[in-house]
């Protein structure tokens, strides 16, 4: 992919990728430049914070940050970044992910996570296109016709299983 | 207010509003201009579609919706507007508001909800702001500008408190 | 099936199938005409008003719904119909539908749905069947005495294996 | 009240009245007659057996059963009557409700009930309705009209609370 | 057997046996003659309930009763005999034995039932032989010393486990 | 009291007695001769072990044991003791029990705890009573009088409280 | 205090403090040097990291971190020092601190935190005396011989109440 | 191995070392001798204390004690050592550790446990290893500097993985 990223896709360690890569398979169906990273907050956490710090300014405009247990990585980027970061609770061989939710989601007042379900790698995908869509210039444009014509192909499957 | 709004705060009910306040004074720090409605998915289910369907045209970019108990309202807006869409669980007198943010978070593929924590609306007010400040053009590099300011001035003021 | 439908049965997806086949099942023996539909409440929001307000005038009396994850289908149904909604919390890979029951059950007042177990279609389609067995004239006669035999039935069986 | 009553409304212990008021001011506002006991499933387990069985020849169409803690009564009552019986968890000092919640709605397959949120009494009283308002004749004609002005009025005060 | 049975060994389902099997074994252990039946309290209401009030009279000492989801059988026999009722929560499908447990152990004041872990049949027959080893005569005696030596077999077998 | 005492009432703390109180009422109804002790399993372990170990010799025939947090004294108890031992959470600031309960219940194979519910500690008395009316001679007979008449009186004051 | 700090107790925020206070105390009964700072990992990140890095050499042995909600103070400093961190969950309004001891407890291999209970301070100050005290010469010497006689102080103390 | 154990590798049940190894297994990277045993605290509860009270004198420095369900062994063992325990809980067929964490990380103060994640016995074993490191001469010096090494692998592990 030539063209500058806009979106980084980061996980905890390359175990998270087999739930992370609906986030980047999203992107792709939007054509959405992205770049995909394995940054541990807790493995090395000064390159997470370096990571964080540069994002803004190296042209990415959203991150995506997947971790599980007490997945402290979306929460660590969100205080090193002004960017929206959007995390992904990745579900471990136990408590079913209710750690790694409740670890992204309950940030404290002043360091909001955009936070999506248990796995839900695929609606974080989203979740940066409707971000991006909110801009103006000919991307925001191009996005906002495709999240409408996305809904409505949405509907058109589900109505078609329903026949 | 007489500037167009680009966030819709919105609630399920007028009870809410104690907890719903601190999103719409974040975005007042910020001077984002905002509308606030209440709007239940349960009790007025057309108007809550018809409030979503049109928000985008109306100019909003972005929606704030809390709720309580099974709670609908951000994931019914997320489903009729592509807009992003931040969900805020309501705690109500029982369950400590983990059936609200159940009832948020775990949206299907294909319908994000940008979940924060229980009754963490301020988060969504800040959240709103990182996501307008994605964008290109005048707005976006004042919001990304006093979104670092306003990230320095967390610290200053950790800081000042751990003297 | 020629007879006038009195019970529909609706899942927010055809993956819900397995599940939700139990209580078509359940009314086949009680001879209860029915419908089935996919009716997602966030992939075909409108649809899905558009279902449970005619749900009354095209002769349903009772409607069933299951739903997994943030489940929204039955308290939506619930919301745009006078008819009783009976909640079919649908388990998916992870939190053991303890998720879909919150968001189900959990209803605000006004808005009512009888909720079942997790998974508990087989009790929703009979649970549909008592209350159809309240209604005067010949259908409520017959579906009482039914329900009668029914739990000797259960009772017969529940015997028969402790011996 | 001089009317057959339609509706019981029991309970495990007075102490759950409180709670359990809700659900009879519903039926009021529907002016559906009902009678309303105490009718512990572990302390007078035989005169609750009784109770349910006798249900149906009394002349009641529904059963609304409240009870907290390990709460036998809603289930109980399910497996001797075969009208529908709606449960209403009652919260207690300890647990949330989670355990009244759970002791309700997982019943076995045959058995089920209707089981309405924590602590949601007028809930319960909404769905009494419902259901008694899809039988024939004039009772059926009355409340599906009451409820459909009931659903209005939820409508109209919703949206005054918004303005 | 032959001899007069001291334990009621008792499941809500058949399929409760492979849990429950192991309450009878550890009573095949100490050579206490029990009974093993199914009745459910939800199929068979009034077979249940006078089991429970026969118990004592046919000269049962001790119920062990096991049961999954809303698992109201060991309650409702504690409600109708004056004997120690042990309850065995059953795991089923989904939840994994939490509302089993909760519907067991939860009981009101006045009707106790010794709860043991999800899924724990060997402790129930165990926690049977304790209590008959409370009491005067020969049998007490005899299970006083069994059960000392098999809490030295256990000490044993844990001991050389460590070798 | 002067006669031997056939119950052991212990606690974690004497911070534990407001709810453990309730056990040693239950058993001063049923006239049955009892010893309050605290006993620390972390704070005296030894002492504790010593406790359980000399308890049958001393002439208890049950111990009752509640404890909070990681409630260690009655599964200990049980460990040392061929007596049974009825174990009561005590919920403590946080988590409402939840952790007593299962660190009291969860007991591996081999040695049962009888655990009650949350703060149930009269239940627990009344579960001894039970146990020792399981016995032969005088005591148990006329602890079985007493228990039924017990459970009449439950009935009558239920039934008195629906009047 | 002029002697060098053995123990960095750190807390996320300043309102922690009636919590964590009681780390401090217990780091007094032992006579052993700490210092305390509010280090928040989410709105002073690169201080916090910094605070980590330098903990060793600046004659730090133990670190004793308390945090609320998504609380990553203690694994972010577990992940940037080779020092024991000891982790106290503090509980915040809702959720009663379940969502910090998930948060802390649940570190992924290669970074432990020495967790203890939903706010525990007393026991983490306890804890780094016990770590401090397994070291040679005269520190550690003088910290066994008190954490001894602070155990028999305990037993006493327990024995005393049980009188 | 002939040296002198420092750390003590105790669990309850010969049935945990497929997870307790991972704890072994670091302590070998480290060369940190240890000692293995199974001492259950239900089943060999004066062993257990006997274990415990000799583990100081017999030259342990750190406890790692794992257990599941009601685990009690981390606990007990720390009311009767001074040394630092450290606890994993073990999870067994249900409940996914969430009941062996409780039981271990709520003690009471006074008697701190110092508890890692569910199955996180490699973690136990690090945290043993930072312990040591804290003390003076060859012993700590070398495993700071082997802890330092261990932290820049993970990273660089990490790292490729990224790659």
């Amino acid at each position: 992919m030539t063209e500058q990223p806009l979106v980084g896709v980061v996980m905890g360690s390359d175990s998270d990728w087999p739930v992370m890569e609906a986030a980047a398979q999203a992107l792709d169906e939007f054509a959405v430049p992205y770049e995909v990273d394995v940054v541990s907050a807790h493995r090395m956490p000064q390159d997470m914070v370096d990571y964080g710090r540069s994002a803004a300014e190296r042209g990415l405009r959203v991150v995506v940050a997947g971790a599980g247990g007490a997945a402290h990585l979306p929460g660590m980027l969100a205080a090193v970044t002004p960017l929206p970061v959007i995390g992904v609770p990745v579900p471990l061989a136990h408590l079913d992910g209710l750690d790694s939710l409740l670890s992204i989601v309950q940030m404290p007042a002043g360091v909001p996570v955009a936070t999506v379900s248990v796995g839900g790698a695929r609606n974080a995908g989203l979740l940066a296109v409707r971000v991006l869509a909110t801009s103006d210039g000919e991307l925001g444009a191009r996005l906002r016709a495709d999240m409408v014509r996305f809904q409505e192909d949405l509907r058109r499957q589900a109505q078609a299983k329903g026949e």
